[in-house]
């Protein structure tokens, strides 16, 4: 299988330099740190410091099981844009200490999740492609969307990181 | 290279999903069937008809370019929910007429993409995973945040056709 880890780097990139657009915006309209990462499309919705959080996730979570490993646990405290800039750095400091061959086998793995008390199985392909990808990117995307409704100036270039 | 098609045919199958809960709502407000088209997070963004055309685009463009085919051209003419459904079949129509083998020799190939003015030239792979993935799902999870944040009760469970 392809490594994952180049691509979800330079996602979370963008993903971090779309944050640093945030911080600009809440510095120039006085806004305090705590409150854009409690902003939402709508109230049934997860904050934005939750999007991010979980597309950190998908990433590492991807990775490590792609290429064998356990999947490291990260506690979900922030509250500021700063925190999840850092929580960020960390899921790429992660994805960096994989090496790239351990993702040669990764074709043949069965990979198991659990979300709440619903386990799931799948083949490594399937998993990839079919929950892992769209995962990232719809929390990706929904964070940006957060951001992008509430006036901080930022679009589909920052989120591709072109 | 994997063939994309089956991901992307599941995919655009939830984002068709998505769009009928979008009529379900519109027909139980008695709103009018252009409307719900035009709605957007932002008045500088692009409208839901939008980024769905945009998202049917990415996924037709990647498998056809992946598989050494002209990209074939379709008219953005839609203005109801109906309209887009359609947009959306006869999109995974034509991926359905692409065989799967087409996609054995992708690896090596180089993809130039125009977007606008702007020429661009990418390996298969990096074109895959750093270009057509990230914007096919952006405009997916895009979509779905727009219905999202107008009450339509969609969520991930319906983007990831779980």
């Amino acid at each position: 299988m392809q490594n994952p880890v180049p691509f979800f780097t330079h996602s979370l990139t963008a993903l971090s330099n779309i944050l640093v657009k945030a911080e600009a915006h809440a510095e120039a309209k006085k806004i305090k740190p705590e409150v854009i990462p409690q902003l939402r499309l709508i109230a049934d919705m997860l904050p934005l410091w939750r999007q991010v959080t979980i597309a950190c996730d998908h990433a590492k979570g991807a990775a490590a099981r792609l290429a064998g490993l356990e999947v490291p646990a990260f506690a979900d405290t922030e509250t500021t844009l700063a925190e999840l800039r850092d929580r960020i750095s960390r899921t790429i400091a992660y994805l960096a200490t994989i090496p790239a061959d351990a993702f040669d086998a990764a074709d043949a793995r069965t990979i198991a999740i659990k979300a709440g008390s619903h386990e799931r199985s799948f083949g490594a392909v399937q998993y990839y492609f079919g929950y892992a990808l769209p995962n990232f990117y719809f929390h990706m995307a929904t964070a940006h969307g957060i951001l992008r409704a509430n006036g901080v100036d930022v679009g589909k270039a920052d989120f591709l990181g072109a």
